[in-house]
Order: structure tokens, then sequence, then C-alpha cells
């Protein structure tokens, strides 16, 4: 009878091995500019799981019937960013290199970063799909090449011109919008010309990377910086059945802090993403 | 000038002869398996509802223009769970018996089966409508047969198939939803086909079961489990006057959990709800 | 490097003397009859505006492209409403007499009495645009003519008939609802009719009054009274744009009651009216 | 079995005839300039009383032993200071007139004037006995003479010199603490001179009114102005214990702010004090 | 480098075969009556002892040194009392049956019910140390047997008169203080007498069982039923080591309720209370 | 009448030139393992100051009589702990410079080695008073030698041997208290021994630095990691006043993290040993 504690996600149990997915925390927000916190969002996401059906009715799946493994969380080091992304990213290879796809919950956004590096290694034509209600665009933020207001910024350092596609943006400094125009393809507010994204981005692999605070602060108040006029959840969930029809080879969630979720609604709306988008992914 | 202190919700303040509706508080959550609480709903509504208007502009009706009496809580042994449901069955017979309408303020949603019981006991074809998130249709939850998980599975037991119309469903397991498909008249994720419903419905007694995690957690996040993808205030609001129209012998809403809305929010729109629903109910 | 240590909302540095527009905090609530609190939201905006933009990718404009001066919060007596009324007056007309526009933080919604009183002294033909999801317009409440919920009433006392255009309204008793028939423009539930309203007011000097809880709970949950069935966020920044097209020379939002707001998405909210309203009305 | 719904404080049952004590709640805190929500204690309290149990290990001694009737709250006008101390006033006279003792739960700690003035109109020799972490001996406080922060002066305008008794006191301003050296007899910080005062009190009527603030923030957190270094629980039962001793003819408690009491200690804590205090006056 | 995910209490990371103690969850609050929510006692338990060294100052040893094996929560029905407490029974069957000492973590404190069935079946000189704030000696609560308000009273049917020796007594009906006169070794509020309790245990085998609630809820707030006057922490501490000298055969830490602990002091002196019990009662 | 809103901690107003006393914040938590949100105290304790009196009558000295500029806060990167520190040390040094006192309010009690730098470069005997809960003697902690666990170990860097006097320590590993035993003075538990330490610190230059967790949470639980077993807000006060006598070169508070005190009531304690320290310190 006794054995013992695993905890994962709720119908993630595969082994390594047999899994196509592999979800891993990376509990780190220490760039983060104004309320900190989202370093509890996988740990509270993978107790909170336990509130959510592994079967979707919106895609008529279900977790229990695809094979996913829940390596826990990184132990990662505050204060030392560069160090943190370095783990992030050898994370991330071990599981790129063993052919299956990271799904990486966040932490703050720049943890992306780490994940992306490791996956563009493998895919040097990656394409990146965005969802945010932030540009993340800045050159530096406060001093800092590696920040959560760079991260996108530090991505196409690497990926280049016309390769990321941005969706649900309503927050940046103007420099950062003009900026985008020549060298991204952003999209404000909401999910318009997702299809045509989507359509260029086919043949290719794809990061896909959510920042939850995408969602209005309606639907997803549980954020550092929540943004009024967002997207609300259904809207979300459309968008990525869409994407999710793409060659996904990395993904993450990220930005849930559990600390301002009174409620749990906020928690709970995560880790339904997360259902779908590890439902919409597996093929 | 000094006279006891008598607490009632808003402009529910007949007395029960004089009464067609009567309300009560079923304060119980003893099988709720994720986030207990909802016990502590009717009471903080009834507190609350001072900050609520009689006056409805959307029915231009007024609860001081209709007949209510507020008999209070009942109070019910927590753990034991036939007990529990013995005790909200004679409470409604006693208000079905006096030919008149029980309102019910949960509690879990499985306290709508005291209810029931006691309503079908008068109306042997009473059909039921049902507004929730969740299916509820579970044989058995944990090895229990009474559960928040089983209550419209123990109500079919009683009133058999195509009696029981659900709406706003969207979560479940695979299994329920397959069930439905031969014995209940259910409707995923929105209001769609309640017209038919309606229709379906009238001529005939009819228990009308609101679970308030029907609508959305953006409108409603205090609740044990918030199901994201739900409807709108509005929306329900439509819903509760086409089936306000029936020949509704027994009602409820459930599931306010009141330690999950620190903003109050929640608490104050299932106060407008019940507003409406007694407004709309009320000829 | 040490200077002393000036806040304002964020992106208002100006001096009084180049400003068009003068912000200012009035944190007064004693009226307030249900939650009390918000007499802490000017002071809160201020501080958690450090998580916004100055830049507005709605209107493509920059607070840092305006003139906007922050004085701070008036020190204001509890408990003495006439008082403070008074002492809220004399500092609006100073704005007004310089030849600015008075931009006020409530506060309970009664304080907007103080700053029209000085505006209307200055321009006699005065029209109000009033979003609300109360009608406030009570000729007494519990004895006082002073209340939040007369501060409409008031107002009517000064600038007469058909001046007052109301957007939003959903809650009040029912002798409100009709006196408006007769003597404001009075629009229920939401924007509808606003073009039109805004035609009528071309023209003429308008107060504009925003009461936050116009917003839907699921947008605005930090308010002392939430009214389910309000707007969205992004349908009160199209009403914003239009109605600041006007020729507007005072202006308030209110409400915000932090205390209520665990996610800080409430103060958030407001912080982006408010830099919305700032820019839509700078010519 | 269907009765009105009748809420009082736990086990202060009788009617108002056979009562001995008569509680009831004045929910003002309309002059309290820091943080207000003293209005919703007496509510509160009743509410969670039912986490009490009746009877006093301490005093070996159970409140359904003894007769108390509990009238609910006053319903005061919010922003009228006066009018709402003359309808304190008018109620307490009412239970004074009928030779019994009136306990009230406040509000703020300005609700004291209103019952004193009552009960010294019988009493012209009242003494009082004022446990506070505050002076409250301000002769006005923002221009206001009618304020929180005045209280006990205005008391004394009454009462006159030596005979205000203050316990506990460890916050004001300097000219208050002088004040006091000739006008009451103040004991800093705790309890010490209790014994003095309660003889010197002997054989006169006596008010006592205990600020809950009194108690250090570790037993009391949920206040609207916590003073760290105050007495425990404990030490504030035993004091009770000795006033209790004396001919007291009017009480009040006083500060439970319910929403800065996220655990409902604090709430809890009045509860049993109040508790304590009404089994140790009773004879 | 990917493993499952394991999550323990910090440092108890024994197998099962090598431990000495088996530490495991009891998540059950259904027969609360008041307020519930222990249930995800021992879940926030595990996740934040996380912030707590290994290693005890007080007396000077570290749970890396000892053997602890940690086997997560039990999945107990909720609704089903008699069902929940023979689950309980069994887990602890098993442990006892191993030689190793069952420590669990409630949860309601009814749990400890089913836990010392399991250890007295093989010690039926068991005696009993129960450290609580309230007496739990009711034969029966709102008409059950089994509640959180009985559970020592169905232990003394088990172990027999003064076998059961209680401390820090201070809430209970004033027939369970007489009741306790004989047939218990009652102490009221504090550890007086303690060492006596001790001496006469010493050479039987003992069931300690503590509910968290004897601490002063300015220690320990957050609980359902925090009663003012209780022990310190330190004074706690100090009887933990004393009662762990005895020959410990089974022991609980009961009713930490982690909705009503927002600051996490509360959960955080839990895991510092089972440290120091873990490290006393190993030899 | 308009001025620029300046806002300072209460009573400290002085210009730069005319202080004593700096006061400024260093609003940085990104080496917090554990709960990160100390960036926000120094921020929240200035606009909670307002709830808090000028005059001591612990000291029977007040605010207004000394002279104290409060320059804001630093603006610090995050995630750059290198550079963060630097930043700290510079305006550290402006104060030193200029012969006042530097008094930080933290953020994480990392920041006190920027401050200690600067003071250290001008007073090479400086020796230094650290109160607090935790060793924070780790020479590295996960990997990193600049961390909260670290800074007294860095700290010890500079000075050396028996210059540093700890009290109050009760949290750490053994590795650290075997170290200190060589090379710290360190005191468990409480302020024992203070008076010798402040013997051996007479004549020396004192760096007073207080992580203000060496309270207990009962006292003061809104910390990232409280500790039960700490000292009470008086034995504080008492403590404070002694090390006040000697030659303070430089001092700081620390660890208050906002968002974990619902109440306020830790907060307020801050506010309170900041007014005493500076009252105490002041000649």
């Amino acid at each position: 009878m006794w054995n013992k504690n695993i905890e994962t996600f709720i119908g993630c149990e595969s082994s390594f091995e047999e899994a196509e997915i592999v979800l891993f925390g990376a509990p780190f927000d220490s760039t983060t500019s104004y309320r900190p916190g989202t370093r509890f969002a996988s740990r509270t996401m993978r107790a909170e799981s336990f509130g959510l059906e592994t079967y979707s009715p919106y895609q008529d799946k279900d977790l229990t019937g695809i094979h996913v493994f829940d390596g826990g969380d990184l132990e990662l080091p505050f204060g030392n960013t560069e160090r943190a992304l370095n783990e992030i990213r050898e994370a991330a290879q071990e599981i790129v290199d063993a052919d299956k796809i990271p799904c990486m919950i966040g932490g703050e956004h720049l943890v992306t970063l780490g994940a992306v590096k490791a996956v563009f290694e493998k895919y040097p034509d990656l394409h990146v799909i965005h969802f945010d209600a932030h540009t993340d665009l800045r050159d530096d933020y406060l001093g800092e090449s590696l920040s959560h207001a760079t991260v996108i910024r530090r991505i196409w350092d690497l990926v280049g011109d016309h390769k990321i596609f941005q969706f649900g943006i309503r927050s940046g400094d103007r420099t950062e919008f003009n900026w985008a125009k020549e060298h991204t393809d952003l999209h404000k507010f909401n999910f318009e010309g997702l299809e045509q994204a989507v359509e260029a981005c086919k043949g290719h692999p794809v990061y896909f990377t959510i920042d939850l605070d995408v969602m209005d602060p309606s639907a997803f108040p549980g954020t550092g910086t929540p943004e009024a006029g967002g997207v609300t959840f259904l809207e979300l969930l459309t968008a990525i059945g869409k994407v999710g029809k793409l060659d996904i080879v990395g993904m993450d969630v990220n930005e849930l802090s559990p600390i301002y979720d009174q409620s749990g609604a906020s928690t709970a709306v995560a880790c339904k993403v997360l259902r779908e988008l590890l439902l919409a992914v597996n093929k």
C-alpha cells in the first residue's frame, strides 16, 4: 500500500520513455519588475489540477489517452539570471534530444528564452507563435538585456525577422510597436490574422509560447501585470486549436501568479489552458 | 422600539401564510470533494443582500411587490449525508404541502436531491431544468452514491429518461457525456436549445435547479470548482426569464462559496440571480 | 542625487503652470452606506500606476506627450460631509480659475458634487455625462440629502432638466427610474444612445463623471457595490473616446475600493481608464 | 416548523422584558480617519458567535444562565455624525429607562459618546473605565470636535476631572498625554494601577468602554489602527473580571474591523471578550 | 536527469522499509460543524515545508539524521464518515504491523479515532496524551456520535477511564468539563500538571494527539475554530519535548486550515511543530 | 495651494542638508528563494505610516523634533544582483560622505551588504549588530555567493572575526551554527547577552541591521519566511533602546512583505519599529 508520494499534473502519468510531451516547471521570477510570484505557478497548478477533469468536451479527447510525463520543477538559482536560463536550456535540451516536446510552466516570461535556445539548436528554421498582452520587445529594461520585458527581442536575436507572430498585444511603449512593424508580425488586441500566421508557419517547426495574461483580467486576474482589454478564455481556446495543428516542437504557459489569485479561478483557468494545449498538440 | 432581530433576504418579509414562495438555506457541503465552503452561502447572501435593490430594472418588478417568506437556515448534521438529505426533504415537504414553492439556497449541489424528493412525491410527472458547468451524472463518486457529483443521476433515478434538461455543461468525464445522450437532454457550454426545452416542459411541473458555476468564473469566481468557458450574467438572466414562464414547483441556487469571494462580487451576483429568479417565477 | 520623494500618477509630471489637466485625489467615503474603502483609491492608483505603460496603443498617444499635473490628495475631514464638499469645491475652483481642467479621483461618488459646483459657477450651461451602474437620483437617503445615492439629484438641482445624460444604469429603486423619465436622459444597462447624447452636448461645456462600477464586476470587482450586468472595459474605452471629443471642462473617476481588490486587477483597470481618459480629453 | 429567522449573539435569547442586559449594534464609522470598516463588526460577531461556546471555563458561568436580549443593529445615517450620535443616545435611553444595562457593539469608538450621554443623564456621578491603545483625548481632529480621536475628551466635557480611568494607552500625541496628567487617570501600556482605579470607582455608577485595540495586534490584528505593544487576551480577561465587580450601568466593545480579519481570529476573540464581559457584569 | 516528481515533507525521504516513523495525510473534514478546510493541511504543509530548515537548534537534531517515510495522502470519501475512518484505520494498521510509528497529519480531529483504533488493537494498554483547546468529549453532536466534537469520547470508549490526559483545554460545554472530572485527566488552559501526566504514562504505550489550536490564535490563527487564551509556540515546544521521551506508538497533528492562513504563518508553525515532534519522538 | 505631491515616512520631512539621518528604500528581492515580495515594503510603510503617531510614549520623543530626510526609493534592476548592490552602495556612500546616517528600508536582507560596504569604507573598525531569526551565514546558497542566506557571511568577509553580534537566531543549518561559534557572537532565540555585546561595541562605529522576522510571527506574520519562537515587539523595543545608545553609523530594517499582511498589522509594527529606531539613534 505505501509508496512514495508522486505528484503530477492530473493525467500526466506516463514514464519519460513513453511520453511524447514532457512537462516541467521553471519557477523563476527574479527579473519581474513589478509584482513577483510566478515562481509558485507550476507547483500550484499541479496541486489544483485535482479539481479539473482529464476529459475535454471541447476536443472530445482525454489526458488519460495521450502520453505526457511530468518531471516536476527545476531547482533554479534566484538572482542569477544567466545561470537560471542555462539550467532551463539544459533541461529542455535533454527533452529535445530524446525527440520529445518540452512543455514548460513558467515562471516569468523570460524562462521562454532558455527553452527556445534548446529547441532552436535542433530546429534552426524555428518559427515562434507568441500570445501575450505585452510586446516584450525592449532591447534592454532598467539596463538589463535579460528581462521579462526583453524576452521576445532576445528570441528575435536568434530566429531573425518575420519568424515571430505576436497576438493579443496591448501594452508596450511606442518604440516597441514601431520596431515590431519591421521585424515581427505583431497583431494588436486579439487573434485577428491568426489564420494567415498559421498558414505561414505550416511546414516549419514552431515554438508556441503563451503568456496567460493575453486573457482579459476578468478571466485571469491572477498575474503580475493584469492588462484590461484581453481575449476571453473561449477565444484563447479556439486559437490554441488552430495553432495546435502546426508542427509544435516546444511550448510553454507563463505568468500565473497564485498569490494574486485568492479565488483560485486563475489557477483553474491556467490548468484548463494547459490541458487543452496538451490535447491540441498531441497528434 | 426594541424587537427581536429578524434577518431575511432583502424584501422577503412575508409571513409563511401569505407567501407564495418560501426561501430557506441548506448549509451542507460534506460531500464536496474539492474545496468546501458553500455551507456559508445562505447566511452570507442574506447579510449582503442589503447592498442590493429590491427593484429589478430588467423585469420592472419589485421584491416588495411579491410575497416571499424567508425561513432562515436548516440546522443540518455534517458528515451524515443521508440524514442531512432527509431533513431537507422534510423541510421542503412542509412547504409543498402548504401549496407553496420551495426556493432553497445551497450548499453543495447534492442538497437539490432532498428538495426534489419532496416535490416529486407531489408531482410524479416532474421535469427538471438544470443549469450547471458540471454533468453531475456519475453513478458513484469515490465509492459514494450520494455526492455532489452524482446528484442529477440520483434525480434521474426518480424522474426517469428525458425529463431532465441540462444547459451550460462543460465538465465531466467522457462516460457521463455518453450516458447523457440516452437519458437526459444535455446541452454543452451554453443555452442553445433552451427554447425547445421550455416548449417540451410546458404543461408539466418543473423543478428548476441553478448551479451558479454555470456562469463563467469571470462573473462568478467564488465557487468551489470554477470552470472557465461559462455563460455571462446577462445570458443567465435571459435564460431565467424563459424558464420562469413555466410551471415552477420548486427551485434552488447552489454552490456559492463565500470564502473564495474576497471582493464580494460573487455573493452580489448570486443575490441578484436570486432576486431575478424570485421575480421571474412569481406570477 | 538625493531629492524629495515626489509621487505622481505615472507620466503626470508637469508643473501646475504648464499643465492643461490637473489631477487630484478626493479621499472621502463617509456617506457610503454599504462597504466603505474608496478613500484609498487615489493613493493606491498612484502607487500601482507604476505597472502601467504611459503609451496607449488604442489612441496611439502617450502620457509623456501631454501635460498633466498631479497635485496629490486633499486632506478631507471624515464625518462632516458639508465641510468635505466645500474643500473639494475650493480645490476645483483654483484649477478652473487657472483655466485648467480638474480631473478628480474619488472617493465615493458624492465628491463629484463638490467639483461640479466649482465648474458650474464658471460654466452655467454645464452639461453632465454620467456613466454608472446606479441612478444616484434619490432625493434623500436614510434621511440625508448629501449622499452617494443622491449625488446626481443634487447636481440636477444645479443644472436642471435635460442636461444630465446617464448611461449603463442598472440599479436603483422604481421611483428613481420614473423620475428620470422627466428630468434626465437615462439609458439603462449600456451605452445605447451615446452618439445622440454626444451630439446634444456639442458646443456646450461638459462635466464627465465616471463611476467605475459602470463596468461589469467581472472587469471591475473591486468596488463597494458591484452590480452584475455592466459594460466591458472595451465598451467603456470606446465610449470614453466618443465623449472625449466634447468640450470637457471637468471630469472624475470614482468608486475604486482597493481593499476589495486582492488581485490588483481592479486597480489596474482603473489606472488604464484614467490614462485613456486623460489622453482622450487632451486636445 | 417555519418561523421567522431570528439572529442573536449566541445565548442572548431573552425577551427585552426579562433581560438585565440589552445588547445592540451601532454600525457607524464615518469619522474613522484611517481605515474604515468597523460598521460590520456587530453583524459579523453575531454570525460568527456560532463558533463559540456559551459556557466560560474561566468564570464557570454560562450565557444560557443569564438574561441578555439582543436587539440587533441600529440603522444609522452615514456621513451625519451628530444625527447618528443622537440615534444612539435615544436607543440607549430606552434601555436605561427600563432599568437595564445597555451593552453596545461598535462601530468606531465615537459611538460611545451617544451611549454615555444617555447613561450620564440618569447617573450624573458617572465614572468611566476606558481600555484602549489610544488616548482619544484630542479637543478636535482635522477640525472636527466629534471624532473617534476626541471621544474621551467629549465624555470628559460631561463627567469632568478625575472620573475617567484609562488603561493600556500607548498612542497619542504629546499634548494629549500631558493634558491627561491633570484631567484623567491615564495608565500607559497595560493594566498597572487597575486595582486602585477599581477601588476608587466602588460605590459609583460606572460606564465601561473597551476599545478592543487595547489588545496587542498579535491577539487582535483585525482593527483599523493596530498598535503594537498591547495587552494579551488573558490580561484583558483578568482586567474585565476586576471591573465587572463594580456597578456597571453601561458598557461597550468597539473597533473590530472584520474586513481586516481574514483568518477570523479577531472576530472570534471579540466574541469571547463580549461573552466574558456579559458574564462578568451579570450579577 | 528526468525522474518522477516525488514530494515529501522536507527531510522525510526514507524508504518505507528503513523508516521508523511513517508520515501520511488524512485529508478529511466532513464533520467539521463550523469552518471546513483542514483537508488541505497535509498537502499545504508538504509544499510549504520547503521554507523550513531540517535542523532544529532547539534539540540540536536534524531531520536528515533520522528515518521518516512520507507516504502522501490517503484518498478519503467525503460525506461518509464511517468509511473514511475505516480507511484511516487500515492505513495505520499497516504501519503498526510493520513495527513503525504512524504520524498522521489531519484533517479535522476526528481522524484521530481511525488511527487510535489501529494502534489500540496492538497496544490494549494504550494511554493518550491530548493537547487541544477543546474538550472533544461530547457523547454526540448534532445527533451524530462520530464528530470532531466527540472524538476523545469515542477514544475513551476504547481505552477507558484515567488513560486520557488532556491539556490546554479552554472550550466546551459545562457537562463535558464535569464528565471529565470522573473519566479523564483534564487540565484547563495550559500545561500545568504535564510532568505528573508524563510520569503516569511511563512504561505504557502512548498515543500523542496534538490539535494545533491548543496554541493561542496569535501564534496559530489559521484554524477552523480559533480559541483565544492558548499556549505559545515555545510552551508547546517544551511540552512536546517532555512527551517525546515517552514510548510513543502513534501520533498526529490536526486542524490546520490553510484557507484561513493568508500570511502562511500558521502553516509555517505547523511545519515546525511537526519537525520538532518527529525529532523529539525519534530515539 | 497646488504643490507637487511629496510623500515621506511620517514626520521625516527635513531637507537632505539639515538631516542627521537619511531614510531611503531599497526595493530588491531577487535572491529571495522562498516567497518574494519585500520589494514593496518601503512604499507600503511610507503610505501606511499615516496611521502612526509621530510621538513615542516609550521614549517621550517625537519624530517632529528630530531631523530625518526621506529620499524615497532607489530604482534597482531586478535579476542582476551585483549591479543592484552597487547602486545601493553608491547611494549609501553619498549619505555617509555627507556625514549623515543612512537608514535603509529593505527589501530582502541582502541589501544590507550594499550599505555596509559604503559604511565600512569610512569606518574600517565597523562592528555589526544583527537581529534576525536566521543565521544568514551560508557561504553560498543554491550555488550563489550573493544571497539573502549568505549576507552576514559576506559582511564577515569585510569586517572579520568577532565583530558581528547576532541575536534572536533560531533557523539555519547545523554548519552555520557551528561556524558561528568561531567567527561571530551568535545568540540563539532572544536577546540574552545583549548588554555584554553593547558593552563590547562601545567606542566603535556600529552598523545596526534588523531583520524584522526576529519578531515572533504572532507579532509579525507578514514576512517571507516566518519563524515561530521569536521575540515580542516589546522585547525588540527594549533591545533597540540599548543598541541605540551606541555610535550607530548605519542601520536598516528588512523583510516586511506586505502581500502577506492582509490585516496591515505587520506593516504597522514595522512602521513603529522604524519610528522607535529613528528616535533611539538620534542624539
